[in-house]
């Protein structure tokens, strides 16, 4: 397909590289950053503009990968009628864009996508099309970098599904962090809990994980769990977290 | 060298493998478990004993692989003159193993091991020993099978390190386990998540994670943040959780 992405951060960056790696042709991007939108041309050997008003009005589709926030003001400059548009914002609605062109909809890559990434991930897609064609095309583009990690997903799945990966992703690398910081006060070395850290994630591939817990809370190991709040009251903030996922735990089994 | 195994749970289970795999000989496994104490014996051709008394004097190591409670009273039972002995627990001091042999000490794996692992995890060692002899014969074990991850450390570190892993893992799980309810509740696939959940975890490697912090909370994206609250006004548990997190985020910055 011919594709023109609209963005030059994170999102639009990975996903370009993917679009191309899938054999897709990248007919223009456009950001408002010169020097990264020249960038992701030259990487992409393509063309860029800075300006909504030059965006060719030829491609097969176009896909918005901004700032949740920026998508409604983009979307009001934007006129593309005939052309299948989508944003990738899990939290934004597809209806902000139903007046850039009627074949509107959303292209969600569930997955943490950074330029820096050195490999390509996996990224399931969670797409949803206005009409037939629009489906038809975004499932079209999604099978081709996910494979069967494209799902037909409408607003609600979408977002609930944003929900999930709050919880799985955002709030585990807070916890990561919350360690690391621990650990560097303590004179501890952080790297030595990788192997830890990447076992309980690969786990649960093959254990729930609500079968999987360990740890003195679900044990109810108090002796344990009293030790380390004393080693902890020098962290209050740890010590806080502690205790609420502690009790969390155990509410949970 | 030659290893008796005290303990037939998931730690002297995956310990033992590990032994094996390196070359060392097991010559006993004692359990009060009988099934288990067998099954392992069978496994590791050696042999089995449900009794403490019976345990073989000759062995060069013994390692105490049990419950954390239930480490002093198997001690009290032990009287093994002259032999190294070491116990697996974060959380235990060394020194409650001062009566069975002077030379007493501890060999911490810091990864979460389960007998039904399939393939054996990488795993951190952290040992002390009570004297020269134990440290050096605690340290030849743990570099016989982790190599540079065999890290000398004192009851101290060890439990502080123990503190880091609650986080990072136990925590990390369960967070894992609220996803996947959530999901299961709300009738979408946890699944989808696997993806994100491995590159979360892979990019420590590369990314400090309080730099690689994502999501709404991070960029103070309030509209979003107020949507998932909305979306978890149905589960006040997750709504709690995710309310705690991203303040703890947005402290943290």
């Amino acid at each position: 397909m011919e594709i023109v992405m609209i963005g030059t951060g994170n999102v639009a960056s990975v996903l370009g590289r993917k679009f191309k790696a899938a054999g897709h042709h990248i007919l223009q991007v456009a950001g408002r950053n010169s020097s990264e939108a020249s960038a992701l041309a030259y990487e992409w050997n393509t063309v860029s503009t800075n300006y909504l008003s030059a965006i060719n009005g030829t491609a097969d589709v176009y896909i918005i990968a901004i700032s949740d926030d920026a998508i409604a003001s983009v979307a009001e400059q934007l006129r593309l009628p005939g052309r299948v548009i989508a944003h990738t914002a899990a939290s934004v609605p597809a209806g902000v864009l139903k007046n850039v062109s009627k074949h509107y909809g959303v292209f969600y890559p569930l997955q943490s996508l950074r330029k820096e990434m050195a490999d390509l991930p996996e990224i399931p897609v969670f797409f949803t099309g206005s009409d037939e064609r629009t489906d038809n095309l975004l499932a079209n583009l999604a099978r081709s970098i996910s494979g069967k990690h494209a799902v037909h997903a409408g607003d609600d799945v979408r977002m609930r599904l944003h929900v999930a990966a709050v919880f799985a992703s955002n709030f585990t690398n807070h916890l990561y962090a919350l360690a690391e910081d621990y650990c560097n006060k303590e004179g501890l070395e952080f790297k030595e809990l990788f192997p830890l850290i990447e076992e309980t994630a690969n786990r649960i591939k093959t254990i729930s994980p609500q079968n999987a817990q360990t740890g003195p809370a679900i044990r109810h190991d108090d002796a344990t769990i009293k030790k380390h709040l004393e080693l902890l009251s020098g962290h209050p903030h740890l010590k806080k977290i502690y205790e609420v996922l502690t009790e969390s735990i155990r509410q949970m089994k």
